[in-house]
């Protein structure tokens, strides 16, 4: 049965990202953590994008943003230059260095809420400061669903405002690193609970090629990721990975524990698609059918049949 | 319907382990890959076990062994030391590195397989010279199923005689390291459709916590690792993942896709067991009902509902 899909609200960054990768190097890319959110949601359900960018971003990532549906009235265009990142990867792309960061018109970013915005059902916060997180919750009308990321950067250096985030958000999602950083434990299980334990009833920590974790009211719940023949750039899989499950979740208009569960599949699926392209190049192109068709493949490589049956 | 197990023949190393952790040193620890498949396989079908210990190692050993199940007959105990290896581990477990191996009566090892052994369907061989994998394999009558390890050692010293191990086995069992090493190529995928060219319709690569990925006639299917909040020694994990794979086969007699995969729920709670106690004492110590509610666990952490529905 149709019924009207929720909408999700996405507030982070948009960027330039300069990639120095093991098969080249590939200056001003599209990036910025709310870009790869907001593509991804935007495969399963309407988006509005809050952020800002500069004088120099091409009025044609917006135009190819709306033509996906997404609602660019809430990115402002300030005099100056976008927010640039620039990066190298290891040979194995398991790692990388951040080389430069230029905020530039990203320095000085307060998200302002249009009105219209103000009632979005799923609001998904990107690893801005979390003072600006709390400023888009103060903005916003009870959402259903709250989903918020945070950095290494801002775990160090704004702990307190950090606490009151992880107090106000209904799902936290952050790498393994951030978890083990966060919680100040190695061990992923305990990091979980000492996270959960600070406010967040759901958490998820993602871990890059190997898949991610939810830890919620139901239990621990584990999502692979895909395993891909070629992974040209893993850039934006985590925010990928967000912006798929709160597109899902607005898809299908309930939170429960069975949606999330669901929804990770979606998620990563949706990252697997990220990683195959340099930049969002692969996830832009990423159509309907093939993502009913990478979720086909993902649910046979996690069928065992249903039953365990024990031999006596 | 009960039915006769069949049985698995391990060939392969019994130990000694110095096993220096973060929590502190453990000498003299039972250890060894035959040892660590052996207890695993016992939990679910008969075992006969084919190695070599020297005057040093405690018949109270042996004994424990075959209270579980575990025919030692082919354990031939030889005049001089067991086979020693010394380790430590980083204070995250996730590396180790060797102190020390002595190799002492194990360095002259050349499996016998007892006539009484010669017809085992499930035949598991651990990590040993590929030339004496070869040996037990003219030694036996066609089993059902050939499982093989191997290490890092003959991947860069043997390559001939793994050659042609890879031809004559069913089922190849190896880490995500000696997978990328063996293929010579970095993505897993890709090792994987290199090495499964040379020789075995099915493989496993296994990823310590991060799960075990099976290739195979029907595709890739995914296990994760469960995760724990407790990992005390990783020792032996990846051989107690195999043990409990050839157990589980043994234990059903019959080896599809099917039940591959379910036996690989069963390798993966078994290994979580493992890491939990310092050498194979946790292990030791499981129970059935141990097992059947860490399955249990195991499969509500895959569940997701059977279908992801798609809204439109």
């Amino acid at each position: 049965m149709a019924h009207q899909k929720d909408t999700v609200l996405v507030v982070g960054s948009l960027a330039f990202d300069d990639l120095e990768m093991p098969t080249g190097t590939f200056n001003d890319v599209l990036g910025g953590a709310a870009t790869y959110s907001s593509i991804a949601a935007s495969m399963l359900a309407p988006v509005r994008l809050v952020g800002v960018v500069g004088a120099d971003f091409p009025e044609a990532h917006l135009r190819s943003l709306r033509q996906r549906g997404v609602d660019t009235a809430g990115v402002e265009r300030q005099a100056g230059q976008t927010f640039r990142w620039r990066g190298r990867y290891s040979a194995d792309l398991a790692s990388r260095e951040t080389l430069d960061t230029k905020l530039n018109v990203f320095a000085d970013f307060r998200p302002k809420i249009p009105t219209a915005y103000r009632q979005s059902p799923v609001v998904l916060l990107g690893n801005i400061h979390p003072k600006l997180q709390l400023e888009v919750l103060h903005q916003v009308d009870k959402p259903k669903l709250v989903i918020a990321d945070t950095m290494n950067f801002w775990i160090s250096g704004e702990p307190a405002a950090l606490d009151e985030v992880l107090r106000k958000v209904d799902l936290f999602v952050i790498n393994d690193e951030e978890a083990r950083q966060l919680a100040g434990t190695h061990n992923i299980v305990r990091a979980a609970r000492v996270i959960r334990a600070r406010g967040p009833a759901r958490l998820i920590i993602k871990r890059g090629e190997h898949g991610a974790l939810l830890f919620d009211e139901q239990g621990t719940f584990f999502v692979p990721g895909y395993p891909l023949e070629e992974v040209l750039d893993p850039t934006g899989a985590g925010d990928t990975f967000a912006g798929g499950l709160a597109g899902y979740l607005a898809s299908v208009g309930e939170i429960t524990p069975a949606t999330l569960r669901k929804g990770m599949f979606f998620a990563s699926a949706l990252a697997s698609f990220c990683v195959e392209g340099i930049g969002p190049k692969r996830l832009l192109a990423a159509e309907k059918h093939d993502l009913i068709g990478r979720l086909d493949e993902f649910t046979r490589m996690v069928d065992y049949g249903g039953t365990l049956g024990f031999e006596d």
